[in-house]
This record gives structure tokens, sequence and C-alpha cells, in this order.
């Protein structure tokens, strides 16, 4: 089990009455992701506001209608995350005629994995690999390699034909490219947003992160293919078919962003099997 | 009341064993739109198959793992739709803030409608129009007169924004163009396969149709933005983001098809309120 | 006659051995335009350069090979423009079939103006309108009422059907949206880089300026779809099909810019027929 | 040396009276490719039209004004195309900083070769490669090797981004996609169109061919990335940036066409030193 304290805190300038957010920045509550602590503080006293649990992977919508002025959304959590591990070598793909209906929506293109037009070129490089797991992790190794990290690289319409073209992207790019060579592989793959625990300083101050799950063996296995995290401190906020489906937040009306300021922590309590993130050979679930 | 016969029949050389279909052709279960009698006869006798009904506005999925050699699929249904009919002018939006949560996804962009590309597009042509139905149908009214319908202009990767930039489609590409100014305009849209009944003959054969359902006033209204058949008669078949969800066959393996052959009948029996479908003022919702 | 004085400043810090720049920063030489003095200045004194005169509307292209390090390049010219002035509604259109076949060219797609993809739509807006000048004239008032000028909303490979789709740009984008429908219209039109004397400052510092020659009545005539500048004041440095062929700055090698610095003063003397540049309802040519 | 017969019929259906034509059929003059004999029939008695000789690599432009109704061209033509021919190994590039101001153009990107993109892509692949025409020949064989060749599987809007991504295309798309490689690795590229002597029947009746030129040692040296062509039997029609520049037909007005019908023929003659094309390790040139 690891366990990780979040902090977080969103800061906006609202222009107009009625300003209306959707952010998806609670940790989602799963059977294998608990929240054991939460406090949510918005600065506005006089601001609408509800959090609206989803089935959706344990999701949890915040809605906010705001009042012009200044906005401050700080969200602090202590979540527990157990991981459901296996051995890469025995996880087998699912048979696209075995795939439960739900699972199959992920195996279709998506606004930024537009996997249809992508079905030759992951047939040329990795249909002669062997099936499993290790035929996702190739994918997710290729990408890595031919893609390279640069901050501020990439837009809001960037999608995975283009980084496929021009090589270079932030996590949800990485995270998009996967997820459509994937599909374009028959694999279903998903798109989750968390947290980066483990990132590299270098790349930048902490951030919301962007990862891949892939349908394996009945279950959904988790993949970081811009290897800017450590795969088991990744905390789930939300889970889609990609970036569309779930930024952290989606905003209506006339209003200005600061950078997020994010923090994430792991505690160590070896006595009752607590440990720090660490990178680990095996498979990893937590869907 | 309307009531149609629909006819249907899929025909397909299979090269490899176990090639998978997922159809979309049985008409949709829901409190509008009845089934009183359908049968479904598939050619090979060891080809396997289940039909599997979804949450999704009633759509079933049939899936069928077919053998080598031909294969062909007969639908046969007997339908009966009631409308839901509003007065266009009573027919409010509902703002953002209060979407229902499953509804919220059908204003994200999607593979086919990019939505997040046309913000300024929508804003400049439609935001100034009085909110309500009649934005929608003004929505539906610029696609019909600025796009040309012309069979085959346009191929599986055409989207959106290919549609409004080349100005010619069929009605898949007439009903992403408008989904994708509808959600631009904050208003949740999506698509709809289903059947074309009393389509000009002069477009072809009749064919499986795309139409679009947009969220007003709490129910999904129907709209047909390549104007090509009568709405009173479309029969849902399946609901979706965009065409990416609801293709009528999505085929793994290596097969040829035939054009698939189609052919809706109205009945008329006054006596019992089953009328022929005709174009009507009123806004229709089977949603 | 307008007399224009230029003072340009360009600075790199170059980081490897060899760095090769193309630059198009002096002013054209031309029937129309004269330069009576002009100075060159490069920081690096043992950089190699050259100055080559093209054939191509009377540009000049300054090569040069920069050493590691800084690098100011500094240019000062007083030109002077005469413009061939004529009554718009005196102007045709060069029939397709009579159109020289170095004009041609300019007829075709190109890198950021893809006007085989636009033929419908500038057929739409633009073939019913009256033959001549005022159909260039109203495709140059389309673009500029239909987009947003906003700094830094588009990038290096922005091209006219992002602009068209997006409906905000700079003035390259403007250019580039209104050759592409010129195009597609038969109207041959060019890419013209310059400065922009009589912007608004309110737009940013001055800046390098994109404008728009289409060729009507055997000439090529000015045209300024971003309406940023004052047509009579904008000095040619090079033209082209578009930005591909124009940048002020094509760049070989590990550099970094700087924003360049631009002033553009206007002289007066109407003793001697030296007018500022104004804006005028005639149609004004300098090729 | 070798000699070729050339027949070539065109057929068109004219709906409007003064329908313009612009045809690359005429073999082009230049140094290494003479023409002994041809001849042009033009069936409607009353066509206006011109043969243009253009300064562009000897190519001759046909403009043709015709009346409604049946349209037929056929052209014969004996040409005789003498190589230039080096040992690849002794063919180096030139570096950007000395290339002459005319060839700098073919460096750029254009319609259909989006260059600019795939800076990083070519960097990965081809800039650890050893300098010179080796360099360019990795590229076509990258571009032969992932590539597919399949008929009708692109059309008129297809451009190099789109068949690095979706893997397949005709000889036309693999040109574009060897030329935007090329130039994004800093080799001059350019798009001849020809004929295709040595064709597989396999691929289709006999049709125009595109191939490429690279700038290396001071020439321009053919490629042929579809490899469906043995290259000493090409023979040069037109030449420029991509196929926007030199498509066989430009047309204007409203026109059906058939499917042209070309004959390529090799003469053998050793006594005059006239040789049957065939495959060869040497770098040919005829430019």
């Amino acid at each position: 089990m690891v366990k990780l304290q979040l902090e977080l805190e969103l800061s906006y300038t609202v222009f107009e009455p009625g300003a209306d957010f959707f952010f998806y920045i609670h940790a989602a509550c799963t059977q294998y992701q608990t929240v054991s602590f939460e406090s949510l503080d918005i600065s506005q006293k006089h601001a609408r506001w509800e959090v609206q649990q989803s089935q959706n992977v344990g999701q949890r919508c915040l809605r906010l209608s705001a009042e012009p002025g200044a906005l401050h959304v700080r969200y602090l959590a202590t979540v527990a995350i157990t991981h459901f591990c296996a051995e890469p070598a025995q996880i087998a793909e699912v048979p696209v005629s075995q795939l439960p209906l739900e699972v199959l929506h992920y195996i279709y293109p998506s606004r930024y994995c537009q996997s249809d037009r992508l079905a030759n070129f992951a047939m040329g490089l990795f249909a002669h690999l062997p099936q499993g797991y290790a035929r996702a992790q190739a994918i997710c190794e290729w990408v890595r390699q031919h893609v390279t990290f640069r901050s501020n690289s990439s837009n809001a319409s960037t999608a995975a034909v283009d980084t496929l073209v021009e090589r270079v992207g932030v996590c949800r790019d990485f995270a998009h490219l996967m997820i459509a060579l994937c599909r374009a592989s028959n694999l279903p793959a998903r798109f989750v947003t968390g947290t980066d625990y483990g990132a590299d300083p270098a790349l930048g101050p902490s951030d919301f992160h962007a990862y891949v799950e892939v349908y394996l063996g009945g279950r959904w296995y988790l993949f970081d293919p811009s290897g800017t995290a450590i795969p088991m401190g990744m905390m789930r906020l939300a889970t889609g078919r990609d970036a569309a489906d779930v930024a952290f937040a989606t905003i209506f009306g006339g209003v200005m962003s600061e950078q997020p300021r994010i923090r994430v922590l792991a505690e160590s309590d070896e006595a009752h099997g607590v440990s720090l993130p660490s990178h680990t050979h095996l498979a990893l679930s937590t869907a």
C-alpha cells in the first residue's frame, strides 16, 4: 500500500457573474483507492457548488458557479492506494470477441486519439509481437523512445496524429499517442488524470499528470508512457476516453487562470505496510 | 404514433476464421420505440453470435464470430414509435450549470466533432441568437444551407472541421458538423444512427441514416441536418457521441462487404392512431 | 510618393559554429520602390555573409554564417515608394486562359494556403459577385470581418484552413486565408512581407507585416486583410507564395532569437511630392 | 542512352463553353532529354490552344480552351534520354550555406510536403547517417519500406503528413513523403511527373508516374521511392515543388474526365548506343 498526501491550489480571476466550473480535482474513490481525509476550501463565500459522485471509476465532479472577482480553490486529501500486482508474462490479451460491451468503447477512436488512422502503422510495428501485456508495454516503450518531452510544445488541439508526426509533447500527448496505438492494435485503452509523484524536478514544478490504462487479462493496467512519474505513486482523479473527457477544469465564461499549484507527498510506515512508491517490474492495476 | 417495417440485408465474404463483427442493426427498445415483431437470420449455421442489450438508449449490439465464406445477415422488424411533441417556442435551453452529469459528456469534443476548435466560429454566428430550441434549429439550418449533399464525397476519416472547410458531405457529415457547432455553442448534442424513411430516391437507394439529438428543456430533441428524411419516420438503432461509437458494423478481420440493402415501409391505420410519418413544425423527441 | 525610414535590429545567441541564416530584411529594389540610403551592420567581425539579389520582385537575401556567441544585425534604409493608382471600378479580372505562365503558379495551393480544399466554400460566397477588383476586395473584407486579430494565437504550422475554422490569428494568418480564398476563386494571389507603418500601437510594438497581392487587370494590387496598417506605407521586403517562402529569417543550427525591433518613420515633403501614407479608396500597385 | 516512345490519349466531355485546360503532357526538352519526333492531335477543330515553353527544366504547358462536347487529346513522342551517372559513394551533400538561391526554394515546405512539421522525425531517423547520396537513398528506402502501395488509397488533398500517419498511398504520395523528409533533413528535393516504364502490370495499366529529385553534389539526382518503375526509363514531363505545381491536367470549368491511356515503349539499338532501361546501382541525373 502507498499513502499520499495531496495539496492542490487553483486560482482564478472571474470576470463575469455566473461563470461555471467543472473540476475533476478530487481523488477518485474506488476499491483500490480510499480517501481517509479530505478538505475543500472555496474562497468565495457565496459561490454555489456541489460535488457529484459519478459511477465512472469513482470520479467526483466539483461543479461551481462563481461570482466576479478572485476565486481560490484549495483541496487537501490523504489517500491510500493498494495495487493489484501481476507478473507481466502471465497477463494475456482479451480477444475482441470477448470484450465486455462497456469496455468496447475504449477501442474506438476519440477526439485526441484517432486510432482509425493508425491501423497500418500499428499493424506494421506491433502486430507481429507476442500477444499480452508485453505488447502494450512495447507500445509504451515505443512512444517513450520516439517522442521527446518538452514543456509548452503542444496546445489544446494537439492530438495523437500530431504527436506522431511532430515527435514532441507533454505527458498528455504521450498518453494520447499510446492510447491511439493501443486501440489501433485492438487493445482497449483509456486516459487517466492524476498526480505525478516522483517526477523529475528538472521538468518543472509538480503538475497534474496524464497516464494510460490498457485492458488486459480482464483488468485495466497502468502505463506511464511519458515516464515522468513513478506509476505506483499515481493518484487517480478522473478516467475517460481522452483529455476531452477529464480536463481537471472545464470553464464556461470569462475567466483568467493561474498556474495550478500541486504538492504530493508519500508517507512511509512499514510497520503498517505502507511503503514509498517505487519502480517495479510488476504490472499494476487499480481498476 | 407511426409504425415502420424494416427489412435489412447485409452480405459479406469472410476470408479468415474468427472474423468478429459488432452490429448495431437492431431497432432500439425504448419507452418511445417498441418492437412488436422481429426476426434475425444469419446464414452461417455455425457462427457464434449473441445480442447484448445496452443501457445506452435501448440499443442492442449483435456480436458475431464468423467463419470463412459467405455471410448474410437479415433482420426484419416491426416498430412503433410515439413522439413527444412540443411547441418549439416553449423549449428553453438548459444552462450548463444545470446539465445532468451524464449529459455533460455530450458537450465535449469527440473524434469527428472537434467542437473545441469551433468556439469562435459558433460564437460569431449563433451566440447572439435567442436562446432555446430556435438556436439549435438555426444551427441545423445553417448546416443544411452551407453544405452540399454529394454521395461518396467524404470518407471514414472525414470530421466536422473538414466538412466546415470543404462544404460537401453525406448525412453523417451533416450530423457531425451540426453536433460540433451545437457543442461549441454549449448545447449538448449526440449522434443517432437509424433509417431514412422518406428519403428522396434521387439520392440513391435507401440507406442507413445519421441524425442529431440536442438536449433542450430536459429532453433530447431530434434534428435532421441533411434534410434527406422525414424526422417522424426515423427509427433509432444506436446512439453515441459520433459515428465512432455507433457504426452499424464494426469488423475485425479480413472481410469484403457489399452494399447493405434496406427497406422501410410505413403503415397507416388511422382507426388505431397510426399515421404515416409527415413533416411537422413541432419539436420531436423520442428520448 | 511616400518616403520611409526603416530601422531594424535583430539579436540572436548562436550556440554552434556555422549556424546559417537566410534573411529577407532588405528593402526590395523595384521599379516602384527605390532605396536612396541603406546600411547594414553585423556585430560579428568574422562572420561570413553576402547579399544576393534575386529576380523575384527585387528581393535581396542576406546569407550569413555566424560564429557562437551574440549576433546583432542592424539594417537602416531610406526608401521611396511610388504607387500605381487605379479606380477600383475599372480593374477587371484576367481570365484564367489569359494568365501569363509565371503568374499561374500563384493560383495553385501552397503550404499555408490550401486553396484546393476551399473551392466549394469560395464558390458559395464569392462566385456570384461582380468580377473585378471588387471581388478581391470582398474577399479581403470577408476575412477581416470573420477573423479576430489576437497576438500569439497561432503558430508556425497554422495554415489557412486552420484560420478558417478557428477564426483567430495574426497578420500572416489573415494573409494566408485571403490568398487561399482568392486562389480558390481563380484569382492569382501572393504573400508579401514588409513593414507595418501606421499600425495601431495597441496591437503591440512595431513588427514585420504580412500582406497580399492579387493579380488583376495585368498587375499585382495590394490588399491588407488584417487591416492593421496603412497600405500606402507598406514597404516590400520579400514576395512569395506564402510565409514558407519569405520568412524574414530562416535559421539552420542552434540559435536563440530575441524579439526583432523595428521602427518605420514616414517623411513628408510636399514641395517635392512626398506625402505621408494615408488611406485611399484607390487601388494601389507596386508590382 | 535510352530511347522511349510515348503514346498518350486523354478524353474528356466538356459541359461548358470556354473550359480551360492546362496540360503538362509534353516531354520536357532539356540538355539530357531530346525529342526527335512528336505529334499533337486535338479532336476539336475550333478549340484554341498553344504550347508554351517554360524555363523550368524544359517543361511545356499546353493551354487549351475547349468547346462543349467530346475532347480527345493525343500526343506521340520519341524521346532520347542520356543520364549523367555517378558512383553514389562519391556524391556529397551541399551545405545549406552553399546552396544556390534558386535551389533554396526546394528546401521550404509546400502544399503537400509539410517538412516544417517533420524536423524532429527526420532528425531522429536520418541525422546520424553519413552525409551524402546515401542519406537521400536511406530516406528513399525508408519510405518504400514503411508505406504500402495501394491504388485509390489517397485523394487530391492527401499530403505527406497523412501518408506518414496512414502508411498507404500511390506513387505521388511516396514522392511527397520522401520530399518532405529530405527537406526536413536540409536536402533540397522536388517533384517530377513523368511516365513509368517498367511498372509492374499487376499495379494496374500504365499511368503517369511521380518521382523525386534531390539536390546533391551540385546536381539533381533521381529517386523513385515507390519503386514501381525503372528509374532509367522515366521520362520527364514537368518539375515542381510538389503535385500542386505540375498536375498533368489542371481544368477550369465543367468537365468529365476519363482515365488517361498511356503507353511507353523502349527501343534498343546497341549499335548506336541505345539500350533498354535497366536497374543500376549508379546515381542518375538528368538535370
